[in-house]
């Protein structure tokens, strides 16, 4: 291993971030540049740019400037990157859906609104990573299971309130699980025309998505 | 070239196939399994499984059993394998969708109702071809332009029902545009988690989508 190798595995090691917690998250509405390490950046680029199968493990070095072992040494293979911009894309939505949700305690209308606003803002903001969930299904099936479990935290928050409203009458719906699937499916697809079609900002989608996520849950009433 | 690739071409040829014309689609619930040649099929399984950039021209030969230059006789590159595959698929669901709607003439909330019928049976009976849509964004800008302009064929169906459905008063819609794009993103998202997670069948699945659809465009009523 050279010099260079040693100074960019230093530098590196200095940027490599966790996941926030919710905490970190009582501003939902803003999304600051995720802190990912620079392999993390470069390889959520080149899967962005060819996919997780058209990306291999020395252009994802190239990119960061390291040696194809430097970086092994962080990640155990192409797919722990996966896993990992997966894992941390899906905790910090869920973080901040939790924090949007905990904002509206006591009333689910506003609830709902909220966490469907910070769904679509982190969909059109951070639409490479939202856009990398597609890639979920060439995992192995152990991991597909283990990132699956996380996900179903987002679907679980959704669908909890959904009942709630559902319970105190502000919603009528007849399938509560069916429904809080589409609702995420229309968040899901934002990145999909977003950057290719959008006029729009961030908020203004996200505007729309709540009048439109309301009326799909039949809200009888507008958020306090 | 040797004889058993001679025999291999004469097979592929006969088996070419161009998209159905919407008049065969009067029957639109019933989906047969799609007529692909062996190359297209090969096509499919392979970019379902490692992506479209994981795959090769060699992968797809081997998997037909023909020779790289057979294939090249019949599709030009990778990405005309992809851009027919996406063309066939969308000129399908489309011709499927005018005939749903058709048969619901006068009545824009049935129009609706089978329209969405006929995209989710689609989406659940065809998911591997319905997941590749996620591989567009990896088209020259020149396909994807051309592929855009035929998926706006189906945007448009269901905006025009959603807006004729408003005049009527039989919806209540703030944002036609908006409120389309979601209603289809919700039926995209289907491929995501129905083979790993459904159990319902396809039918069940699409009855369930009609009754969310109709709640998302505020429909006063049943369809006649």
């Amino acid at each position: 291993m050279d010099g260079s190798t040693d100074d960019a595995v230093d530098r590196l090691e200095g940027r490599r971030v966790e996941p926030d917690g919710e905490s970190a998250h009582a501003d939902w509405r803003t999304l600051q540049p995720l802190d990912l390490s620079p392999i993390l950046s470069a390889a959520l680029d080149a899967f962005y740019e060819t996919g997780f199968h058209g990306t291999s493990v020395r252009e994802i070095a190239r990119r960061v400037g390291v040696t194809v072992p430097a970086l092994y040494y962080h990640h155990e293979n192409k797919e722990g990157l996966l896993i990992a911009l997966l894992e941390l894309s899906t905790s910090d939505v869920l973080s901040r859906a939790h924090a949007a949700a905990a904002e509206g305690a006591g009333d689910p209308v506003r609830r709902l609104a909220n966490v469907i606003e910070a769904i679509v803002l982190r969909m059109t903001m951070r639409s490479a990573l939202a856009a990398l969930e597609g890639e979920a299904r060439y995992l192995s099936p152990e991991n597909r299971q283990r990132y699956r479990a996380v996900r179903k935290g987002i679907e679980q928050l959704v669908r909890e309130i959904v009942e709630e409203g559902s319970a105190t009458g502000d919603f009528e719906v007849d399938d509560p699980a069916e429904t809080t699937r589409a609702l995420l499916g229309m968040c899901q697809s934002i990145p999909r025309w977003y950057h290719a079609e959008g006029t729009l900002s961030p908020e203004a989608v996200a505007e729309k998505y709540v009048a439109i996520a309301l009326k799909t849950v039949g809200a009888r009433r507008a958020p306090l």
